[in-house]
């Protein structure tokens, strides 16, 4: 039985990679590379290991972490969502829900439920642990924009009140670290490279 | 004290996105892109997720994903080290310890000196955490390799007595996963993509 689960588990891990081919809008830090979703969640899951401490609420890391290093992979069957995108839900679509099911499906079954609750809960965004993981995604390409002098603001022509919008549930993971994403906002449309 | 907390750790995680260009010699699954550090950090993560149920001892999951997190990011300074490598010695040496104060160094003291304290445990490999956690590390290569015609085995003429010398520490880690490991490698050399 062990054994059994242990090759359904690398038929998931084989599956997972291809995370890695699927290209977000956002590039690297002062690059004009775009990221690519693996490095993506990586990241993440490391911005909430050392940012973990200004969460609004002690949150499990664990539990965010899980969030974080799964919480994309529906993308290997739907593709990557633009959050600028006026045309396509964003939230739970039946695409991204078949796609959990077919991808978690591969895993033993205990696991499969498990880390298909994980992603529900995360797309819910009703716990602590959903609202911080939450924040840390919204968090990195605003960096990322403003290293980038603007970039996808610029390229795709959104201004601050679209941005302002879209950023602001930082603030139910974390107060503080919305306190300077807004700082950062505003500094970008001082600088001319976020229109107000 | 929070908020100077805060800009510290930014400047860290912009820093770690350096990891993204860290060109490993493996390539991804069945193909011919070398994959990156971040995107090999994710993947190692993931998978300790979902195999962590097969390790020898129960270990401590958040430990071991803090682990595999960071193992990596010396090589922003201290460059990747190929394991088949016989010129360099891979322990610790000194360019990566240097790199490891510098780059934890980034952070607020008290979560520079943990992360310091993470990696050192990463690298001693006395624990049974750090020990899953190199179990991981020598995995997926394995995994990677046997999905592409031998690979980095074939490309720098590496035999099956070396490679099984290399990964045979899987076993500290899970004699499960080892127990399939040497599977991999027979059926490796059975297929002729590993020379014996």
């Amino acid at each position: 039985m062990e054994f059994t689960n242990l090759l359904r588990q690398i038929e998931f891990i084989k599956e997972v990679d291809k995370l890695k081919y699927i290209l977000r809008k956002t590039k690297l830090f002062g690059s004009n590379r775009n990221e690519n979703d693996a490095e993506h969640s990586w990241h993440l899951a490391l911005m909430a290991l050392v940012l973990a401490d200004h969460a609004n609420v002690q949150v499990d890391l664990l539990k965010v972490i899980k969030m974080l290093l799964i919480h994309d992979l529906v993308e290997i069957d739907a593709g990557d969502t633009f959050i600028y995108d006026t045309q396509k839900n964003h939230d739970n679509t039946e695409e991204e829900r078949k796609a959990a099911q077919r991808i978690f499906g591969l895993l033993p079954d205990h696991q499969s439920s498990e880390l298909l609750a994980v992603w529900e809960e995360f797309e819910e965004q009703q716990t602590n642990e959903a609202k911080f993981a939450r924040a840390m995604d919204r968090l990195e390409p605003l960096l990322q924009n403003a290293s980038n002098e603007g970039g996808t603001w610029k390229e795709f022509d959104v201004n601050y009140e679209k941005v302002h919008n879209k950023k602001r549930v930082i603030e139910h993971g974390s107060a503080t670290i919305w306190r300077y994403a807004e700082q950062l906002l505003n500094e970008s449309v001082e600088k001319g490279i976020l229109k107000k």
